[in-house]
C-alpha cells in the first residue's frame, strides 16, 4: 500500500525498519539510505535473515537536497521517514516538499551549533506543505511522539479538560558497566547541564540543570530519583492542550552516572578543546569516548526495563480525576526481536506506527503537524499490537510531588 | 660544624635546604645537588634571598654511586641528607659507605617495579656501617620520623610499658580545586589501593584497601574520615618496642578525592597501558597528569592545616595511661616561610633536624638506626624551636576505635 523511504542507520532506524518488514502488507517497499550504505546492508541483511522481507539500501547524504530529492524520484517512494541526525530534519522536509510526498521524523530540528531545539521552524514550513498537499508529521517517537499521544488519548476520551500533566521517563536499563554512555558523552552532557524549563499558569519556568528532583515510584520498576528537564513535546502541547495549568518532565538518571559525569567534568574529562600533551593534540571528550565502551555494543548486555509515561489530572463528569498511562518496555526482549534495545525500540516502533497510519490513510490531512493533533485511539491500538502496550492506571487526584 | 650535601631538589629538600640555612651555624657549608641542577639553583636563589646564606648546587644523578663518591669528595662532605626518591636510597648508602660519611633519608627503600616498601635492604647495611664507623639515619621525616619519635618520647618519658599506638596522620588543606594530587596520580593510586595491614597480638593482619575506616576527631582541625593503610614506621616501631599488643596507621582522604578517584578508575583514566586514540598511542594516567594541575602550583593556593600524631596507651606507675602527641601545621604559613605548603614542610623540618643532631653529636653512634633508637627528647625540644611545636594531651585510657 506504500512505498518508504527510511533514512538513517542506527539503533532507531534499524528497529524501526525491522517494524515496517513485519508490516510489509502496508510498506509494499521499503528502501534503507544513509551516508554509509554498509550500515543500511547490514539492517537489511539482518531482516532478510529474521523475516524473508527484501529492504533495497541506497547512499545517500541527507544534508544534500537534491540528492535526497533524486534518490525519492529514483526509488518513487510516497513517505520519507527521518530517522537520521536532527540536524538534517529542514533538508529532508525540503526534498519533501520538492517531490510531493510525506515527511516523519521523531525529533525536532537542532542546529548543529546551537544547544537549542524548538518546533518554529518546522512549523514555519506549514503553508508550504499545503500548498504541496502533504503531510509533515513531526516527533513520531516515544518521547516526543507516544507521550503526546498519551495525552491526546486523555483528551480525547478520558477528561472534560486537563489541568496538569507530569511525563515521567525511565531508564532502568543496567548495561553491568559503572560508566558508559548510550549515545555521544557530548550529547549526554549537554542533558544534563542544559537548564530546566516548565510551564505553569501561562508562563515557561526556567531552573537551574537538575535543580528539581523528585522520587517518583514507576510502575513495575521501582522508586527513582527523576529530574526536571525540558522536553520538546511541551512546546506542542501547551499549544494543543490550552486548557493545561502546568505541564512538566521528568527523566532519571542513576546518581553514579551524575556522579561520573560530575568527576569526569571536574578533572576537564568533558573539554571540546584541544589540550597538548606530549606533543600531541588531544580533545579530552573525544578521547573519553575512545576508553569507553562503543554504546553500539550496549545493546546486547543491557537488562531490565524503562517505563515512559504520563500522569494527567483534570475534570470529567464535574470531578477531579487523575490518570497514569504508559508502557513498560524489556531491553532484552527488544534486542531479541530487533538487535536493538528498550531505548532504540521506544522510539523506532512509534516511528514505524505513524509511517503506518499514514499509508492508510487513517491519520490524514496536510501540513505539518504534531502527534496531539490526531486520533489518539488509532495509535494506542497499534502500540498494543506492535510491542509497546500500554497501561491506565486510575489514581486518586493530587497535585503531584 | 658540618659539612652537608643535599640530594634531591622538589618540595622536601627547599624546605630543608631553607631550614638548614636558618641554622647556618651547624652547617657551615651546603651543597644541594640533584639531577636537573636549574631546579637547585631555584632553590639557592630562593635561599640567597630571603636568608642572605650561600648554598652550592650541583648535578648529580643519584643512581651512580660514583657520581656521588665523586661529589662527596669534591665538596668534602661529612653528611649526606637524601631527599631524593626512595628508589635511590641503597645507591645513595653505598656512596656514604665508600665516603665514609654519615646517612640519613625520610622514606624507605622502594624498589622501582614494585609496589613494596620495607627496611631490610636498609637494615642490611648495619654491619658495613658498622664498620665504616659511620651512621645512618633511616626515616627523618614526619611519618616516618616524628611519629617514631614522638612514640620513643613517650616509651622513654611517659610510660613504663606501651600497649597500643595509632597513628593518625591528617592532612585537612584545600587547595580550592574539585580534584587534585598532591604528586603523582599514580603513585596515589597505589596508597588508595594497596591493602592494608597492622600489628597485633604478635601478627601482620592484611586488610582489604580502605576496608577499615574510622571517624577521628583531630585536635584543631575536626572529624574526618580516616582509612587504615600499611606505613613504614609499623615495622620498626614493633621491632623497637617489643610491649607492643597493637598498632596501626589511620590516613585522612576526603570522600571527594577518593569518589574522583574511583571514578576515573571505573572510565580506564588510571590505566597504565598505551590505548589507541585516532591513530596515536596515549597512556589514560599521563593524560589525566597533563589535565590535572601542576602539583607544584598546589603550595600558594593551599590552605588550611595538617594533624599528624600518635595516640599511645600503655601502664605508667601501675595505673593505665593514655596521650596524645600531636603536632598541627598551617599549610599558608609553612608557604611563606618556604615556598612550599606542609606536607613537604612537615617532612622537611625533621630532615633537618636529623642532620643537626648528628651533626652536633648530639645522636651519635655507628651503624643503620632508626629514629625512636635515640633519646627523643633532643629532637622534640629541636620540633619546638624549628616550626613544628608538639603537644600532649592527657585522654581516658580506652582501645580506641
Amino acid at each position: 500500500m506504500a512505498n518508504l523511504l527510511i533514512i538513517g542507520a542506527g539503533g532507531v532506524s534499524r528497529v524501526a525498519s525491522v517494524k515496517c518488514a513485519m508490516n510489509s502488507d502496508v510498506f509494499t517497499k521499503i528502501t534503507l539510505a544513509s551516508r554509509t550504505k554498509s550500515k543500511c546492508d547490514a539492517i537489511a541483511s539482518f531482516i532478510k535473515d529474521r523475516l524473508g522481507v527484501g529492504v533495497e539500501t541506497a547512499e545517500v547524504d541527507a544534508d544534500n537536497v537534491e540528492a535526497v530529492v533524486a534518490l525519492i524520484q529514483k526509488t518513487g517512494a510516497e513517505i520519507l521517514l527521518n530517522l537520521a541526525l536532527p540536524y538534517q530534519d529542514l533538508s529532508l522536509m525540503d526534498a519533501c516538499l520538492k517531490t510531493g510526498i510525506h515527511y516523519i521524523d521523531t525529533a525536532n530540528y537542532e542546529h548543529p551549533d546551537l544547544a537549542k531545539f524548538e518546533y518554529k521552524e518546522q512549523w514555519a514550513k506549514d503553508e508550504s506543505f499545503k500548498k504541496a498537499g502533504i503531510l509533515g508529521l513531526l516527533g513520531s517517537g516515544f518521547d516526543p511522539g507516544v507521550t503526546n499521544v498519551f495525552c491526546a488519548y486523555a483528551k480525547q476520551n478520558l477528561f472534560d479538560e486537563i489541568h496538569y500533566i507530569d511525563i515521567l521517563d525511565c531508564n532502568a536499563g543496567d548495561h553491568g558497566y559503572p560508566f558508559a554512555t548510550n549515545f555521544n558523552p557530548e550529547i549526554n552532557l549537554r542533558e544534563v547541564s542544559a537548564k530546566g524549563r516548565y510551564f505553569e499558569n501561562g508562563q515557561w519556568i526556567e531552573t537551574e540543570p537538575m535543580e528539581i528532583k523528585i522520587e517518583w515510584d514507576y510502575p513495575e520498576v521501582g522508586v527513582k530519583d527523576s529530574y526536571l528537564l525540558y522536553h520538546e513535546e511541551l512546546e506542542s502541547l501547551v499549544k494543543n492542550i490550552p486548557s493545561l495549568k502546568r505541564i512538566r518532565f521528568f527523566m532519571t538518571f542513576g546518581q553514579s552516572y551524575l556522579t561520573h559525569m560530575k568527576c569526569l567534568e571536574n578533572v576537564g574529562m568533558l573539554g571540546i578543546k584541544p589540550i597538548k600533551h606530549k606533543g600531541q593534540e588531544i580533545i579530552p571528550i573525544e578521547f573519553l569516548k575512545t576508553l569507553l565502551p562503543d554504546p553500539a555494543s550496549l545493546g546486547e548486555r543491557t537488562k531490565g526495563y524503562t517505563n515512559i509515561g504520563c500522569v494527567i489530572r483534570g475534570v470529567k463528569d464535574g470531578k477531579d480525576r487523575q490518570v497514569y498511562i504508559y508502557n513498560v518496555c524489556n531491553h532484552e526482549e527488544c534486542f531479541k526481536e530487533t538487535g536493538a534495545q528498550a531505548v532504540s525500540y521506544t522510539t523506532g516502533v512509534p516511528a514505524m506506527i505513524g509511517a503506518k497510519l499514514i499509508a492508510r490513510g487513517i491519520w490524514s490531512g496536510v501540513g505539518v503537524k504534531n502527534m496531539e493533533e490526531f486520533d489518539a485511539k488509532a495509535f494506542m491500538d497499534e502500540l498494543n499490537t506492535q510491542g509497546l502496550p500500554w497501561k491506565i492506571l486510575e489514581m486518586k487526584p493530587d497535585l503531584g510531588v
